[in-house]
């Protein structure tokens, strides 16, 4: 391959078979999947998960919002609870003619979002925020507020679609049993507020879970109508970690060049550092620790037991995990030889990159922008 | 101030007094001052820098060399080894002249830049690079193969411009006795190495060495000709717990607003979540474990036990540092109102940003553009 390190390579064949795993998933369990672009960034990679069936676009942030519109895509919904001075940009958008659903999760950001609809002249689509399993935001699903905000967004002439949750913390899971567990939890929560909406007359028609675990691990998505999953399209580390992946369904790695050894110590210095792999260590409390990344050859074939042990900016130090030192690498990965690296967390180690490489099982390569920004 | 959030905010004031400091510091001892530009990759923070007396530049990548080199920096240093596949992209810098050093540490890489060179009918200029303190990269200082390369280099037609060396293991350090120490060691090392060349004929001139911490530390630096430092030119929590800043010096901050609040938990929800701090937890193996970052007013005065203990994507946790619940702080901090957060590591949060917003002590703000990728 003829393509300057470090760079994020894309397989084409993983990417689709990920891709594809998820849909029929959740095509079994009559549910729409609407991924989340956040992962990737990327207009291809998007049309990808489009192409093979999904419903809208998940997004975190305005820019993207805006950007995946102009590329075509009209239905967004922006899962992050929204901060009144963001909602000019909302405004923009939603008069350009994107259908954007706007996230709130306190009497106070409806009561933002209502007053900017009506300043503006437009009906904003939102969403309410549940909290499943406390690990971040969102109104508990039993809480008098829930009832408030629908009834704040509903009199001040705001659509309001449904409600939304993510499970993150099953990325602290790592057992199919647990996984299980909390989808139901995440599923059942949910739908509990909708219904406790639906009863006084808020018609919360969507009713919008997921993390990339608990959608591969729901059995049953009664009442759901929706799913939403990032990481998925690429798989990392930190999901096979979580049992729902292998390595070798990982589709995001960073291609390394070698600049350099330490050969009593074992070490192979690459000119992958925390620049290229990013500074994610998700995987340092999980059952393996990858250090930076787990070491493949060229073509993406796992090598045991090697990994990036240590980074500095531009600087990655390849070594086994076990601690013992290899003098026997220098031999066998001399200075100019490539290795390609698997991150912890695709969604930070692409944020690196102004471009993915994207391979296809041909071999041919091209380049597929991504943003950054917000 | 009319900002979007997230944004990485550049106070003019506090980064003026860091540049001054650090420049009137190796003034005093005698030395140039090369900064390393990996820590901000923005040309107004370089043309700062050298306004202010620096000497060349330091570069970790091709991109930085080629972007600074387009902005009128002539002198500069890529002081990271050379892969051989990167030659050609040396030559062109060269052919356009640039003054660029390479840096190689090895037999192999050497034989491919003179091989280059020759190709090319151009000579370069190389530095050799020494391990003065085993964290990473460099030839042992008084092992043969220092002299070899010296020879390979010479010989082939290169101009040897001497040797070169980082105390990274600084980082790990909090006490000044440490530092001093450490400081000396690097100094004496690399000059040794760089005794050892001159006294087989290799002329060597330049030695060059530095971290942010040694640099500071260093009381004596007979011998030295160039010491490199980037983070100083911003500092962060590290440093300041390493113990050269405090954080009151640190330049870069995250501009971001409240979207949300768990009441009873004592966590305020922001927009600054890893994206745009980075995922960099660089303190938490030091004194103070500051999470995602220090949390400070508008202003940027520390909020005394603030933290953003906890990030997802686009959504950050602050919280108390001891762990307790403040409910207290949903009044304080509403939705809308505004915090900056100071980061773990400068470089790091830097690099999520295409641009920052340097702000004036008159509260006067432009974007100062900043590029990505290699």
């Amino acid at each position: 391959m003829d393509i300057e390190t470090p760079a994020a390579l894309i397989d084409e064949r993983r990417m689709a078979g990920n891709i594809a795993r998820m849909q029929d998933h959740l095509a079994a369990l009559g549910v729409r999947l609407r991924p989340h672009v956040k992962t990737s960034k990327c207009v291809e990679v998007a049309r990808a998960q489009q192409k093979a069936g999904a419903a809208g676009i998940t997004v975190s942030t305005l820019k993207e919002a805006e950007q995946f519109f102009a590329a075509g895509f009209s239905d967004v919904l922006y899962a992050v609870c929204i901060a009144p001075d963001k909602l000019d940009r909302a405004v923009a958008l939603v008069a350009k003619g994107c259908a954007l659903t706007l996230l709130v999760d306190s009497v106070t950001a409806a009561q933002a979002v209502v007053a900017k609809g009506k300043a503006a002249g437009l009906t904003f689509a939102v969403m309410i925020e549940i909290d499943s399993d406390g690990h971040r935001s969102g109104v508990q699903p039993g809480a008098p507020e829930l009832l408030d905000i629908g009834r704040v967004l509903q009199a001040g002439g705001a659509t309001v679609k449904g409600v939304l949750t993510h499970a993150g913390s099953s990325y602290d899971l790592d057992t199919p049993q647990a996984l299980q567990a909390l989808a139901e939890q995440e599923r059942a929560l949910c739908v509990r507020a909708a219904e406790r909406l639906r009863a006084v007359g808020i018609a919360s028609p969507e009713v919008s879970i997921g993390s990339t675990p608990t959608a591969i691990a729901a059995q049953n998505l009664e009442g759901v109508t929706e799913v939403r999953a990032g990481v998925y399209v690429f798989f990392d580390l930190v999901m096979s970690n979580v049992g729902v992946c292998t390595p070798q369904d990982v589709a995001l790695s960073v291609l390394t060049t070698v600049i350099g050894h330490q050969p009593e110590k074992g070490w192979v210095i690459v000119d992958a550092g925390w620049m290229a792999m990013s500074r994610d260590r998700g995987t340092q409390r999980q059952k393996i620790d990858y250090g930076y990344g787990a070491v493949c050859d060229v073509a993406g074939n796992v090598i045991d037991g090697l990994i990036v042990s240590g980074a500095n900016q531009e600087h990655g130090i390849v070594s086994r995990r076990d601690g013992t030192a290899d003098t026997g690498l220098v031999e066998r990965f001399p200075i100019g030889a490539r290795l390609r690296i698997l991150p912890n967390h695709a969604c930070a180690t692409g944020a690196q990159y102004p471009s993915y490489v994207a391979v296809t099982p041909a071999g041919d390569a091209a380049p597929w922008p991504r943003f950054q920004g917000w």
